[in-house]
C-alpha cells in the first residue's frame, strides 16, 4: 500500500534546509578527547548528511542553508558539489558568522559524545528573504530539520520554506533532530515542533523526542499511538517512532504500525546513524516500496555508516546497501 | 445570516491576551510634546482597551498577561479589577523589567503620535508555561493581538494560547495590531503574523497591516478580496480590513462584503479608535447581530473614545453607545 | 587655607559629563505611585543639576552628553540653553535610543523612591569619540558622575574625557552618584569606580558609595580616614564623605578634616539634595573660600532644593542661598 | 644598566593573566586551509605561550585563567601542569562556555593566516573576584596581554590583577597582542589599552599597535620617540616597539634607544614568534642581562619556533636557545 504520493514532473527529488556543519573526528580513538591529539574534517550537519545520502542513492539534490565566508564555509559548498547537490541556494553570510564545529569523542563503540561549536554559526543565520521558492516550488520533497528551528532568522526561514512546500505541493519531511544547544528554553522547542510538525507529511523521530514536543500535552504513557493520531489529525501520512536498540515504528494514517528487521553491523561509532536511516528510507518509499522494504533499506545504510569513521564521506549508494543487506542475508557479517 | 458560531456553555465571554501597559497622556495639547508639561496616567494597550470595552458592554472578562513588579504593574493589576475583569491569569514579573510606556503627543485632532517605551517590558516576557489552559478552556472568544507576537516568550506564549483556544473550541479573534517597534525584521512579522492568522476565525487590520503580511506572497493590486480568500482557505470566516477615512469592509466566507455607515463625532485625538471599534463589533457580533449592525456599534464605539482624553477610561457602555447612535440619528451631533 | 588651584585663563568655569534624564514628579504627593495619577515633567540627571546649579550662580558652564532624537531629548537641550548652558558637546544620538525617565514617588518628605528607566537611554550611549578636547581643553573644572562608568560606549567616553581633563589640567570632581540599575555586577562598580578616582581631585560620595568602592580592599571598620588616605595617595585634594543625617566631612591631603552646621528646611522631598549641595559647594571651593564656609553654602543650597517640587527648576541663585542663610541666621526658618 | 629592579623574596619568579585556548594546526601545509584534512591539537593562547616558554627556561611560574568546563579545558589544564606551571588559580567556567580556537593555515611561510573561534570563550569569562591577590602577592612578575582586555568581565580582572600587582609591588609587563575580533569598537581599544599601560613597568608591542592606542593622540609621524615618552610619564621603563622585519626597538627612560641582531632561520610558518620572543627577552632582563644580550636571546628563542610546526610545544629551553646562538654564530644555520 502507497502512504504517500509524491508529485509528478518536478525537476528535483529532494531538498533540505538547515543546519551546514564541520565534523572534526578524533582520529585516535577508544579513549577520552583530552588524549585524542590529532582531528579529520568532514563535512556534517543532519539535512546535509541525509542529502549526501540521496545524492549517492542518485536522486536529483538541492540544499537551502548558509555558510561562513572562510574556508570552512567554502569547503563545505565545495564539497556538496562535488557530490552532485545543487548549491544555488547556498548563501554565504556576510557578518562574521562562523562554520559550525562538532568535535567528535569516541570513548567507545557505545560511548560517544560530541563537543559542540554553535555560537554565532552561519547555519542559523539564513532568513526567510534568502529561501529561493522557485527551488521549493520544483521538487518532489522537502526536508526540514529541528535544529534549523532553534534560532531565528532560521528559524523564519524553516517556516517560511514549509509555506513554499505546502503551496507547490511538495511532500514534506521533518526529521526532528532535536539537540539541546542554542535553544532559549524547553518551551520554545515544543511550541515550534509543534508548529511545523502540523505541515508536515513524514516526521521521523525519537521517542525522547516527541515526549519533548508534548509537554504541553496529555500523554502519561508516552504512548506512540496517542503521539502518531494527533499528527495525523492535521497533515501526515507516517510517523516513524525509534525506540533505540528496540528498533523504529511506522504508524500509519490507517492505523497500522509497521517494523523491519534490522541488521547486524561491526560498530565504530554511533553518529550518523539516524541521517543514513532516514536517507536509506526516504529512498525506499520514494520508489514506491513498501514501509518494510524501505525500513529495512534505511537500517542496511545506517549499519554501513556507523562501522566507518565518517557520517557524510560514509553515505553509501544502493549498489552498497543492497551489497551489504545480500552478505547480512548471506550471514556474512556478524555483530561486533 | 450568522457567520460565527459560539461555543455555548462557557463560564466567560471573552479572553485576550498580550499588551498591558501605561498610557502618559499629554494634558496640555494641540502642541508638541516639547511644550507638554504634565501627563495624566491611564492604562492602555490594544487588548488591554478591548477588554475594558467588552466589560464595559457587560460581558464576563479576563485577561491573560504580564504586570511589572511596580508601582506601574500594581496599578495595572488593579484597574482591570476595578472594571470587573479576572486577573487570575495577569503574572507579575520578577526579572526586572519595566511597564511599557505610550507618552501621546496631540498636536492637532489629525496630528497624534505616540512616544513608546519598549525596551524590557514586562508584558513581552509572558512564557508559554505560565499560560492557563483552564481558563481558555471556559471562554467563548480568545482575542490575540499582534504586538504580543513581538518577541520571545511572549510570542510563544500566544501560540501556546492558540493551541489551547483550537483544542477548546473558542472563537479566536486576531487584532493585527501592528508597531514596528520591537520587531527584529519585517521578514519576522509575515512569518509570525501569517502562522497564528491560519488559526483565527476572526480577524481585522488595516490595509497597510495585511499588505505588510503578504510580504512574500503575490498580490500587486493589494486587492481585498485576495487577502480575504486567503484567510477563508484556513480558519477565517470574517476578515475585516480597514481602509481609513473610507470606512472598513468585512469580507465572508460566502463571497459577501459587508459596510456600513459611520457616525460624526468631535474629535479630540484619533488614539484608541481601532480599539472600541473592536470591542463594539465583537460585542454586537456575539449578540447575533448583522455584520452591519455589529460594524455600526463598533463605530459609534470609536466616536464616543475619540471624543475623549483616554483611550481606556473612555471606553463607553451599551447605553452609551445606545444613546450615541440616538444622538446621530437625531442630528444632535455633527463633526468637528 | 586654599587646597586646590584652578587653572587660569580658560574661558569656561565649569563643564560635566554623562547622565541627561527626564523626571516626572508626582503631582499628587505624600501616597504610593499607585495612586498618582499626574506627573509633571523637569529635566534630571545628577551631572544635569549640578551644571543648572553652576550656571545659575553665573559661572560659565557647558556639558557633554547625549540625548534621544525625539521630544525628550529636544526638550532637554532647550532647557539648558534657556539655562545659559553651552550644549555645543550635547550629541544626538540616531540609533533609536530613548530618553532616560525618573518617575518620583513621595510617600512622605522622608519616604521618597524612584521608579527608573534605563534601558537603551541615549546617555549612555555618548562615544569617545564624540567627546570634544577642545571643549575640556577651556574649562577650569570638568565634574564626572558614577552613572555614566555604568555601560559602554559611555564609560569609555569618561575615561577618555578624564584624560584630556589631564592634559589639560582642569581640576577634576567626581560625583560618586552610584544607582545599582545598568551595572552589570557590583565588580564592575568597584573596579571602574577606582581606575576613575584615580584620576581626581575632589571626590565627593556617601558613606556607602565608598564602602562599594572597597569591595576588594580591607576597610573593616568603614574607616573613613583609611578611605581618604588611599585618595591622597593618588590625585585627590578634597575627598567628601557623607554620612547622610550626621553630616558630611571634607577631608584634606593635609591630614584635616572639615565639617560645617547644618540649616533648617521644611521638606518636601529628599530628591536633589546631593546634586544642590555639589553645586553650592563646589561654587565656594571655586571662589577661594575655606571648604566650611563651601560646605555651609552647598548645605543651604540643598536646603532649598529639598522644600520644592523639583530638582533642576528649583536649583538656587547665589541671592536665593545667601537670602536663606541669612534667614536661617535670623531663626526665619525652622524644620518641618 | 639595569633598567628594571625585580623584587626579591618573592615565591615565584612569573605570573601571566589572560588567554588559554586551542591551537588547531594544520597537518598538511603550504595549501590553502579548504585543501587541508587533518588538524593537531596544541595549547594555544600568547601569555599560555610565554609562561610555558618561561616555565622551559626554568622559571617559578603560575597562570591566572579560566577554561570550559570540557575534554578542551582539561586538556589545556593538565598541559599547563605537566609544564610545572602552577594552575591554582585557573578556574573552570560553569556557564556553558567553550574554549576558544585558532585553526591555522600555513599557505607558505610567509603567508600565514588564522581562524578563530572567539564567541562564548571562558577565557574571557574570568572576573576580577576570582583573580588571587595571594598570588600575584608572591611574584617578581606579573604579565598582562591585551586580548584580555577585550571584553568583561575578563577586562575587568585583568584592571583587578594590575591593582594587586601594583600593591604588592610586582614588575609589570604589558605584551599589546591586539587581535581585532571580540572588541566592540577601535575606541575601545584605545581608551582601556592606555589605561592599562599606564600601570606597567615593561611595554612590547609593534608599531601597528602602539598606533592603534594613540587614536585620540597626536603622532601623524608615527615617532618611536613620542610614542615611548608618553609611557615614561607613567610608569614605564622599557618600551619595546617591533617593526616587523627592520627588527625590534627598545627604548629606556634614560633616553636611549637599544637594538640586537637577529638570526638566520628555516621558517615554517610565522606564528608564535612573538611570544616566543617576549619568553626570552623577558628571561634575559630578569637575570640582569644587558638589554641587547636579553633581545638577542629572544631572537633566537622566536627562531627556533618560526622553524617548528607548534607554538607552545616548541618553546625552548636555555639550553635550546643557547646552542642556537652557537651555531649561528658558527655560521651552520642559514635562512630558508
Amino acid at each position: 500500500m502507497t502512504y504517500v504520493t509524491f508529485p509528478d514532473n518536478k525537476e528535483l527529488d529532494f531538498v533540505a534546509i538547515g543546519r551546514l556543519c564541520i565534523d572534526l573526528n578524533a582520529n585516535e580513538i577508544n579513549r577520552p578527547m583530552e588524549q585524542t591529539m590529532t582531528f579529520t574534517k568532514y563535512v556534517g550537519g543532519s539535512p546535509a548528511n541525509i542529502t549526501i545520502g540521496m545524492s549517492r542513492f542518485g536522486l536529483k539534490t538541492a540544499f537551502i542553508g548558509k555558510i561562513a565566508d572562510d574556508q570552512m564555509g567554502r569547503f563545505i559548498a565545495d564539497y556538496l558539489q562535488r557530490n552532485g547537490i545543487d548549491t544555488n541556494n547556498v548563501v554565504t553570510d556576510r557578518t562574521g558568522a562562523v562554520t559550525g564545529l562538532a568535535f567528535t569523542e569516541i570513548k567507545s563503540p557505545t560511548d560517544c559524545s560530541i563537543l559542540m561549536y554553535r555560537d554565532n554559526v552561519a547555519d542559523l543565520k539564513l532568513s526567510p528573504g534568502e529561501v529561493s521558492e522557485a527551488l521549493i516550488a520544483k521538487t518532489k520533497v522537502l526536508l526540514i530539520s529541528g535544529t534549523a528551528l532553534a534560532q531565528s532568522p532560521s528559524r523564519e526561514a524553516v517556516f517560511q520554506a514549509l509555506e513554499y512546500a505546502k503551496k507547490h505541493g511538495a511532500v514534506i519531511v521533518f526529521d526532528l533532530d532535536y539537540r539541546p544547544y542554542t535553544w532559549a528554553t524547553p518551551e520554545e522547542v515544543a511550541v515550534y515542533y509543534n508548529l511545523a510538525a502540523e505541515k508536515c507529511d513524514i516526521i521521523l523521530g525519537t521517542r525522547e523526542e516527541f515526549d519533548m514536543m508534548e509537554r504541553f500535552e496529555t500523554n502519561p504513557e508516552h504512548s506512540d499511538q496517542v503521539t502518531a493520531a494527533k499528527w495525523f489529525d492535521y497533515s501526515a501520512q507516517i510517523v516513524i517512532i525509534k525506540h533505540g536498540k528496540e528498533g523504529s515504528i511506522a504508524y500509519t494514517r490507517d492505523g497500522a504500525s509497521h517494523r523491519a528487521d534490522s541488521y547486524p553491523a561491526k560498530v565504530v561509532k554511533t553518529f550518523g546513524a539516524g541521517d543514513s536511516y532516514a536517507a536509506g528510507f526516504l529512498y525506499g518509499v520514494m520508489q514506491g516500496w513498501t514501509l518494510e522494504r524501505s525500513m529495512a533499506f534505511g537500517s542496511a545504510s545506517a549499519c554501513i555508516v556507523i562501522s566507518s569513521h565518517s557520517c557524510s564521506d560514509a553515505m553509501p549508494t544502493f549498489e552498497q546497501v543492497s551489497d551489504y543487506i545480500e552478505r547480512c542475508e548471506r550471514g556474512e557479517i556478524v555483530p561486533s
